[in-house]
Parts: C-alpha cells; structure tokens; sequence
C-alpha cells in the first residue's frame, strides 16, 4: 500500500476501493445493483451509442488532461445522441487500467465526464473497471426521441438546404497549438484559447434541438399554421465528429444522393483569416474533425427559419443535388470546383 | 492487401470494411447512423449494465475460441439483466483490436455473440471498432422491467429463504479442464463435456424470470387467491458470476443483513462426488465465479412454491438472518460452523 495519498495506485486499493471513490460521481440510487434501473417516457423511442476510446490512439496525456479526455469522450456522445434529435438519459462508463494508473488520474478523468454531463443533468448510471495493459474507455450513451423526430443519415432528398452549425476546424487547430505551440506566432492568447478550447472541450450542439422541434412543429400537418398538403418533414443529418466533408458524404451515401457545398458559407474561425492560408484553412474545417458541429437538410424553407432562429450560429452552406458526388463550389470563382473525397478524411487502421 | 481470406487481418480491410462484413450480425435497420433507435414498453423501467473484457485477464486463445469468448460476454451481461428481473432488448458491442488480428476471429467472436442473444431474439444495436494494443471487447446491455418486478441486492429481509438456481463450481472446474487436461483422469467424457460447456457456454437464467413472475403474481393484493394485507412482495438477488459466496455476501451487505447456507443444500456437479474431495469441491461451488446462476432472498412461502415449480433446477440452500456474517452450516455436524469471507472471492488487481 502506497503512504503518499497523490501518488496513490489503482491497484494499491483495487476495484472495489476505486469503485468507492467514483460513487460520488453517480447518482445513489444507481449504485449498488448488476444493472441501473431508470425511467423513460412512453411513446419515445430509446437510442443507445457506443464509443471506445484507447490511450494512445483517441487520447494521450501529452495533449489531453485527464478531465479534458474525460470531458470530450462524453460530449463525443451526447453528440452522436444529438446527431439522433434525442436528448440524453444516462450514460455507462467502462475503463481498462493498468495497475499503475493513479487513482487522482480516474477521478479527474470522472470530473471531466461529469462536469460535461450535468450541463444537460445526464448521470452516469453505471460502469465496470477491469485490469488491462492500456488505459481504455467505453463509453455508452442513451437518449429518447419521439419517433417523428428522428434524424437520420438516410433521409436527405434532392433539393434540401444543408445547414451547418457553428465554425468547423477550430478542434484541429487546437490540437496542432498543442502539439506544436510554435505555429501559433502569429496568434494573440485569446485567439489561441479559444482554438485549444474547441479541442479539448467541444460542446454537443443538443442545444439545437429544442429549436429544431419549435420549426418542425410549425411546419407539421397538425399546426394550425400548415395549410398545405406536403407531407409531414423529415430531417437528415449527422455530427461533424469526423470531419464537415465526411459528414456530408456519408448523408449523400446513406441518402443515395449528391450535394454541392459553398466555399465561402463554410464558417471557419476567425483566427484563421490572418494565420493559415486559404487551402490549409478549408483543409482544417473539411477533414479536421472533431469539432461536434450538427450537419442537417430540410427543405429550403424550413431551413431558411431554422437558420433565421439559430442566428450567428449556423449557415446554409449548400444543397442537396441528384448527382453522385459532394462538389465544392467557389462562388467568386476564384477556385475551380472540386469533387471532395472520404479518402482525405479519418480511417481507422489505415497506415 | 493479403490475398489469403483465412489469414486477412484487422489492418487489410480496415475499420469500414470489417464493419462491412460485421453487419450481418446486426438487424439492417440499426446500422448507418450515429446511435440506434429501438422500441421500449411504456410503464417498464429501462435496466442499464456494462462489461469490458480485456485479452489476456478475462478471455485467452489458450482456453477460450472467439466463439466462446463471444458466447461469455452476452452471456455475463444478459445474465446482469437477469438479476434484475429484466428481459433483454439489445445490446451494444464496442472492440478495441490490434491491426493483427485476423477478420476471422472478430467473425467468429460475433457469430458467438449472436448465438447466445439469438435464444432471446435480443439484437446487437449497435457497436464501435477502433486500433487498440490489446484486444478489448466493451459489452453494454438494455432491457426491461416493471417497476414492481425488479430484483434488488437490498431488499433482502430477515427470516427470508435463500433460493440457487443450478449447480455451482463446474465453471471453474471446466476452466481446470481445460488449463491441466490431465487433471480429468478420473473423469469420463460426458462428465469432462459438460463441465467444460459450463465453462464455454454459460446459460444466463432468464428462463426463471416468468415462473418467478407466476408466483409473484400469485402473492400479489391483486390476486384473487390473496387473502391477507401483506406488503406487495419484493424479491432480493443477484447473479452468482463472481461466485456463490461473493453474491449472498453482496446481498447481505447491500440490505444490511446476515446468511446462514447449508452445506448439504448447495448443488454441485455430480461428477464432483468420485472426482474432488468435498473440501475442493466446496471451494470452486462457493468461490469458483462465471456459473451465471441466480440466488434469490424471498419469504419462506412463496419461496417453497418456486423451487417446486423450477424443480431440478433450484434450491432452497438456506435463510437471511439478523447476523452480521454469512455462516455455511453442517447438519450432519461434520464440519464445524463457518464463517464466509469475501476475501476469498475474485477482486481484480489483487497481486
């Protein structure tokens, strides 16, 4: 047994001494049995995500603190219940540590999840600590939806207006600051905060949803406001955790149809006017990742209100088009159009 | 690329193409988005839990096929639910692989999985596969209970009957089976068969929850054949993975109550009688662990009248006291009364 209470070990007070110390991240009432026990509301449907995340590959001490890999491994899932139109019910936590692994470590780790989580009052309701050789985190989320209000990859149709939440590319910015604090010269603190920030804690964009539901109400068959006999909406989408273009064309893939994206209606932070060049900023905001955004198509007008509501925080960048491919266009014409490609974007395993 | 299908790696095909070929295993209508939608019953409370399995601490080439280890990991989660009362509706399976692996055994790990959840038409809804060092399956399962059938570890009261579903220790003495084969000698091939399928192929005991039902329903106000004001019932349990011992302890600590178990009453494999002394024998039923059975704390009445109606397959193994301890009694006063430690139970990280 370790005296010294900072460097204290996981496997100096095992599992059951580690599980003691994280209770006080759960609510009580979920401790104790095989499984956690909660209530949903009838007539929703349930939506589960699952994520694993390895030391090494996903997070890694010398970029991420432990609060911070805690924080982004959960925001990683309440975005994908975002990505769903559903809004978060609890969350499960299973962790792999190795023996050596400090037990301030975990408990940061866990202060990292909660403070994400109880932004949106989401508890964790359960977890399993197990023996491994690499630090891992499984993470699985769940959430309700009313099943009409379900979003989902493979319902964009030709015509629809592609709304894209927030800046795209300010994630990787922030990490390249962290992994290479020199490139950031040219960049005022404020400018670099606010890109390591994005990084190291993205915000799930649920708040969305509740704006969302407000204009899809107005344009549902059942408001008083609706006179004529379109057929009631449905919304695609999906969250930009692995890139703007991936995004869309996995849409366009699930969809069975093409887009063309607006160069200058892809929001990228304002650092990056007077820091990266014109091709290397487009680059950050396609294939960056990680930065959480929401990608969604709805028919124009529908879309032009949501936009109109959500203000400075999203744009119309594009549409929905029957053609094959994701096509870049350049409104000034400055750029010859480009066809984007997954090839660009992140694949695991790939050497 | 490697052009021999029996030795095609992780790495070959990469993250899309091995989910490509492990979409077979899930219902078509969960894939393609960025969490699963599935149906929940309104007035059931929704039943939450979670494993990580790691390669190397829970599951070995050595003892275990990927079927197997895929067979044990629904398993152990299903049985989770079982504990509580609660019928499967899905499960999320999250894999962390080195690029090395061969595609092969993460298709004969789901193609065990799904032969266990396919007996309870439960789905995979979902899953993550991501490049890890070692080899790390996270399990998480969903189901359903009403609210006045949940099984709780705490609600065990004083007086009541200790009901064990099964025989215990041949999980473990299959595991022996198969590290020291030459352990077996005084065993003949059924006896070493079925052992070892304890071991390889654990059922999880959701088969008791409607008979437990029946007869809850039976002792329930609303039954017309309930004549006194009896509280409704509550049933305490758990499942008896981390062995017998350790769940009745877990029992009585969660409800702040003691244990007195019969030694004659507990089931142990028949194959034990010319195989093992009764000391041995004693060990791996009561500190063995993975036999997925279910022990049950509920009034001596309805209690006897579910043993009759489980028959073989139950037993009434002893009764909750106002003691502190758990104490394992002979009748026939050959071996002195005993008190039980947990300490003696499985506790990960222990060196």
């Amino acid at each position: 047994m370790n005296s010294d209470l900072s460097s204290l070990q996981v496997q100096d007070i095992g599992e059951q001494g580690l599980l003691e110390r994280l209770q006080c991240f759960c609510p009580p009432e979920m401790i104790g049995d095989d499984a956690a026990v909660f209530v949903t509301e009838p007539e929703q449907s349930l939506v589960v995500t699952t994520d694993i995340l390895v030391d090494g590959v996903h997070f890694s001490n010398v970029t991420t603190s432990p609060e911070d890999a805690g924080w982004r491994a959960a925001a990683a899932n309440l975005s994908d219940l975002a990505a769903m139109g559903a809004s978060p019910l609890g969350m499960t936590v299973g962790l792999g540590l190795p023996g050596q692994v400090s037990v301030s470590w975990v408990e940061r780790l866990y202060q990292g999840m909660t403070e994400c989580l109880q932004q949106y009052n989401t508890p964790i309701v359960g977890g399993d600590i197990v023996r491994s050789p690499v630090t891992t985190l499984a993470i699985t989320a769940f959430g309700q939806v009313y099943p009409n209000q379900i979003i989902r990859r493979s319902a964009a149709q030709v015509g629809d207006a592609i709304i894209v939440t927030g800046v795209h590319g300010a994630s990787r910015a922030g990490l390249e600051l962290l992994l290479h604090p020199e490139l950031g010269q040219n960049l005022n603190d404020t400018e670099k905060t606010v890109l390591i920030k994005a990084h190291q804690r993205p915000q799930p964009r649920l708040d969305i949803l509740p704006i969302l539901q407000q204009v899809l109400a107005f344009y549902s068959p059942t408001s008083p406001l609706f006179h004529s006999p379109t057929p009631l909406l449905s919304i695609a989408g999906m969250d930009s955790s692995d890139g703007l273009a991936d995004a869309v064309m996995q849409i366009c893939r699930a969809s069975g149809v093409g887009a063309i994206l607006e160069r200058s209606q892809i929001f990228l932070p304002t650092a990056f006017e007077h820091w990266l060049t014109k091709e290397q900023a487009l680059e950050y905001a396609l294939y960056g990742g990680e930065d959480f955004e929401l990608v969604l198509c709805l028919p124009q007008k529908p879309a032009y209100d949501l936009v109109q509501q959500l203000g400075q925080s999203a744009a119309i960048v594009g549409r929905i088009t029957s053609q094959s491919t994701v096509m870049l266009h350049d409104e000034e014409e400055k750029f010859p159009d480009q066809v984007l490609s997954l090839s660009q974007g992140f694949q695991h395993f790939n050497h």
